[in-house]
């Protein structure tokens, strides 16, 4: 499909002690080769590029310095890691990426003993490898043995609250620990904050020279081989203010800012580092995201994330849609509610892409509000905002709403403040995996006193959802939608508010109804298609609301059929658990009643197409009808899987 | 009970408009007297003293300079705002303090006008205030106007991520926010932390003297009124060092330090501030926790917490228990296993005293982890130790827990790792109230892929259980205990391992059973003495595993009764779900089967007695009877309540 480089150096390396036997000199060949491994690679698998393709050359340093994996090497978020993966015994399944059964798109400690970490979500990294680096130091027993522990960490992922956590208690632990700060200044969008306002100063009208970096935290520690280097970087810094004094009054030691393309700055910096460093180190590293490869370098967003792609154009395969995404659906019918309404405005947490926001933010700057990787304050400044008298809609993608979900029950629910939470990328995700899906989104917000919780079924319902949330004052309102594209359906030109807790029927029938929440929706009614040449037809209903629940609805259904299931895309303890508990304090179960609920089964599910994951998950057409067909005594046997 | 002081300048302020009608001349006085009431108050009502002390002259001089409630003062936790309540109208209420139908211990939106955004959870102030700061220049429509949005936030709440979250994002927005660091050196515990190194270096050396506040930052934006202050200052000031780059470089203007116990330095920087401020402001002002109370200054904490006390001698008045408290036991056991295993290390985020880890790590001082309040970096660095050999104990309240979900499902749960998560204060909590109570861990952990879910039924049992995730090295494990004593049981001397997953028959009766998850059990046993007396004797169970789920025991107990009931101290979604779960897939309710659920009610419980508060959940003794006469058919039809 795609060319395969010309790669010499490259296939004599299979894991870094292969590459620790190339000498400085071979060092920048093998990263051209690296370069144009990982995008051939991506070309064919679609996936984070533009990460990569900015620390090729940091990687290449680490990997020669370092000692993996007695050395830890902890990447933040770890997007960034395909050329790691490379060089660490995985180029031969490189092109399985972010497939099933093949490499994750992330970093995962089953796949290599080189992961010591996985991540996905950002500003873990300083954390976990502190965690290595007292482990260390108390004798803890590691299977790869105990050697240093150092984070790669981008500018954007120190704008998390948690990065910051760590780094304060990195300083007081004063253990040796190095954390490298690569600064492209970008996380996913462009950054935001003033942490990067600051980082930018450290070397705007200072820009680097050769061993700029060199100079005070790292020239002192110098051993004698880099002395002469030493010696030239001080000249040139002479008079030149550095700064770094943000992170020094933490308790780090700051060198840099260095060029993170140069290996000529990085690999001194490094050795020095290793061969001196007592306590918390600091590096700062500027790179450029999607570095080498001119579609990704001239992209806004460093071609953070790509399809697959044509090597020589750049230009991405992308299966054109008959549908708009739910992401889409919902910023259109946003901006279509904050046309009428000046109270209305969007918070996202350094998604404004990915939510849908970029096109708020244009129509809107100054109602939009991207706050960096910093959910909790997300949550609470959105709190804040309600309290003020705003209508602020907080866009999160379920799995990163975890993180700001004690300012969700603290500052939202407990106040019963109207936060408007519009929760993307609910259910299963794809090639993103078990770290990017949302499945505890239901579970977690539906039994928090006062909260409402919605659930589209196809994109016009996410229409009137975002209706809905826009008129509903009395306390926090919460709708989740999934990933990818909508169903098809026909759209209204705008949205209907919903009563709240109000479902709907779908389909009558008889003997089983099927109760759904969300978009599982379209699975039933293709399941009842094939039930409908058995001469079966259940009756459906739409729940649209896991809380409050339509009890009058629910207790209709029981009444008017034998046997219920429901179905979400959530683990257990969500929408189905609330209608369980709803039929057994109405004493519906007493008597005798088939109740069945449908639920995300209990295991982390690994990246594979939509389709392989709901198979996975039980979730799929075929897996309701057999449902409905062994409630109804016509299938095999109804046992527990 | 108590004296009522004399105070005739306070008598005269009910509100703080009352206040503005006194001169600065009388503010000194009318600070003693505010003193002297709340140490009054608190010494009838018990609570948090310390931190209201330390800012008797603060809360004066804020109500005298600014606006209340068009200004919107937030303070940050709020447990330090007896003071400002008793300015705001409620002195007469301010004996109710932390009561049934009493005031809070913390701020509360529902309470007063003057409480613009509630707090009890650490560091949410400066996004709150922020949000208010954009709401009012977005022309946001608040009930009592907008005006200056001024947060008030400890040193120890600096710690957390998300102070630092929202001192980013307040510093790119550059909207008019003054934010006041009170820095007592302390948060609950002693100061942990580089950044609390970093806040004593900004004042070590340079102790304060007449108007150094008015240094740098304010002297430019002086008022005429304050020239000649000004002037003074610079003089005294001349060749000083001062601090604060760390904020100025996050975009904030720095004013400070200044003596927060001085109204003639607090006063000119505010209305200084009140009057010039363009952009965000740091106001910093060191405070002294315990302020004017010898008992409560000499205290190692400053006097943070409570029982009723002796006025003159400060003596605590507690009643004597006749039980270790659940909190002392875990402490005990995990120090006898960490006697044996040099691997078990323990992590706490504040709350050394509070867990009891305070005797961990005086034992093993090179162990135990205060990590300051920073619960995700908290879980994150357990899972690091995790990974690199230890086996860490991460200690937190249930409620603090929700700030590290992310970090439970994304570090700890995707990857296995054997981190021990010892949840104290799980259940209702008494006089703290709702922000405090421990009600949803059940359900966010339980439905974790590969975690384990303890819960104690006593306190011998949290024995076996701290015993059990000691040995527990594949995968994560959770332990849940409530607050306050023990049952009384006779103690172990050492725990003992449980089989994972394997729950206990307590009582074998007939009829019904009752399967208990965690401290409810006594009072099932207390119902089942009731029950006796009619003859009637359940079946009653200790399921001790919430995950998994000892299915065997579950299954023989349906098969052995007619009706079941589960009761748990937590929010629906939680064990009685799982336990629901279980019994329709396995076809139990098809043929008839009598199950409820008994869970915590779908409402925040305000502060009270922990017996009200069962009994307003209706998980008393008498609850549990009446649901199982109504069960058998022989009380009144159970009906949803």
């Amino acid at each position: 499909m795609s060319d395969t480089p010309h790669t010499p150096l490259l296939d004599q390396v299979r894991i870094p002690s292969d590459l620790k036997r190339l000498g400085d000199a071979d060092l920048p060949q093998l990263a051209r080769e690296l370069r144009a491994e990982t995008i051939a690679a991506v070309s064919e698998t679609g996936g984070h590029l533009g990460a990569g393709l900015g620390v090729v050359e940091l990687t290449v340093a680490l990997h020669h310095v370092f000692d993996a994996p007695r050395d830890k090497i902890v990447w933040d978020v770890s997007h960034q890691t395909y050329p790691h993966k490379i060089l660490t015994g995985r180029r031969d399944r490189i092109r399985t990426l972010r497939q099933k059964d093949g490499l994750s798109g992330f970093t995962k400690r089953s796949e290599s003993p080189y992961d010591p970490f996985g991540a996905a979500h950002s500003s873990t990294s300083i954390s976990a490898a502190l965690g290595f680096a007292v482990a260390r130091d108390l004798g803890g027993a590691c299977d790869t043995g105990h050697g240093d522990a150092i984070a790669v960490i981008g500018d954007g992922a120190m704008s998390a609250g948690m990065a910051f956590e760590a780094l304060n208690n990195a300083g007081h632990l004063q253990k040796r620990l190095i954390v490298i700060l690569n600064d492209n200044e970008m996380s996913i969008a462009p950054p935001v904050g003033a942490m990067s306002a600051y980082l930018s100063r450290l070397y705007a009208g200072a820009p680097f020279q050769d061993f700029k970096a060199a100079a005070k935290g790292a020239i002192s520690m110098l051993p004698p081989p880099f002395q002469e280097g030493a010696r030239r970087a001080k000249d040139v810094l002479k008079g030149m203010a550095v700064g770094g004094t943000l992170f020094e009054e933490l308790g780090f030691s700051y060198v840099g800012p260095i060029d993170g393309h140069d290996l000529d700055q990085l690999l001194p910096v490094l050795r020095t580092v290793k061969a001196r460093a007592t306590g918390p180190m600091l590096i700062h590293v500027l790179t450029k995201k999607g570095k080498g490869y001119a579609p990704a370098e001239s992209a806004r967003d460093g071609g953070h994330a790509t399809a697959k792609f044509d090597l020589v154009t750049g230009k991405q395969k992308k299966t054109p849609s008959n549908a708009p995404s739910y992401t889409r659906v919902f910023a259109d019918a946003l901006l279509a509610e904050a046309a009428d309404d000046p109270r209305i405005c969007a918070i996202t947490a350094a998604m404004p892409d990915g939510t849908g926001l970029d096109l708020f933010a244009e129509r809107y700057p100054s109602r939009c509000f991207d706050v960096g990787i910093a959910e909790q304050h997300a949550v609470t400044f959105s709190a804040g905002l309600a309290a003020g008298g705003m209508r602020p809609f907080c866009a999160l993608y379920s799995t990163f709403l975890q993180r700001g979900y004690d300012q969700v029950v603290h500052d939202v629910a407990i106040q019963r403040l109207p936060v408007r939470f519009a929760i993307d990328r609910a259910g299963l995700v794809g090639a993103d995996g078990a770290t990017h899906a949302g499945a505890f989104d239901i579970a977690y917000l539906a039994n928090l006193p006062g909260f409402v919780v919605m659930a589209a079924a196809d994109e016009a319902e996410l229409k009137h959802m975002v209706a809905t949330a826009a008129r509903h004052d009395s306390g926090p309102i919460a709708f989740r939608y999934p990933r990818g594209e909508g169903t098809g359906v026909e759209m209204p030109e705008r949205g209907t508010p919903l009563e709240i807790g109000r479902g709907r029927i779908v389909q009558d029938g008889a003997d089983v109804s099927i109760l759904s929440f969300g978009t599982r929706l379209s699975e039933v009614m293709t399941a009842c298609e094939a039930l409908r040449a058995r001469g079966i037809t259940p009756t459906v209903a739409d729940a649209r609301f896991a809380k409050p629940l339509d009890e009058a609805l629910i207790l209709d259904l029981v009444a008017r059929h034998d046997a219920m299931i429901t179905i979400e895309e959530g683990a257990i303890g969500g929408f189905g658990s609330h209608v369980s508990h709803l039929l057994a304090e109405a004493g519906v179960f007493d008597a005798g009643f088939r109740f069945r609920s449908m639920v995300l089964p209990d295991i982390f599910i690994d990246q594979a197409s939509p389709a392989d994951m709901y198979a996975t998950a039980k979730l799929s057409a075929a897996d309701i009808e057999a449902r409905v067909l062994a409630l109804m005594g016509l299938g095999q046997v109804d046992k527990r899987a």
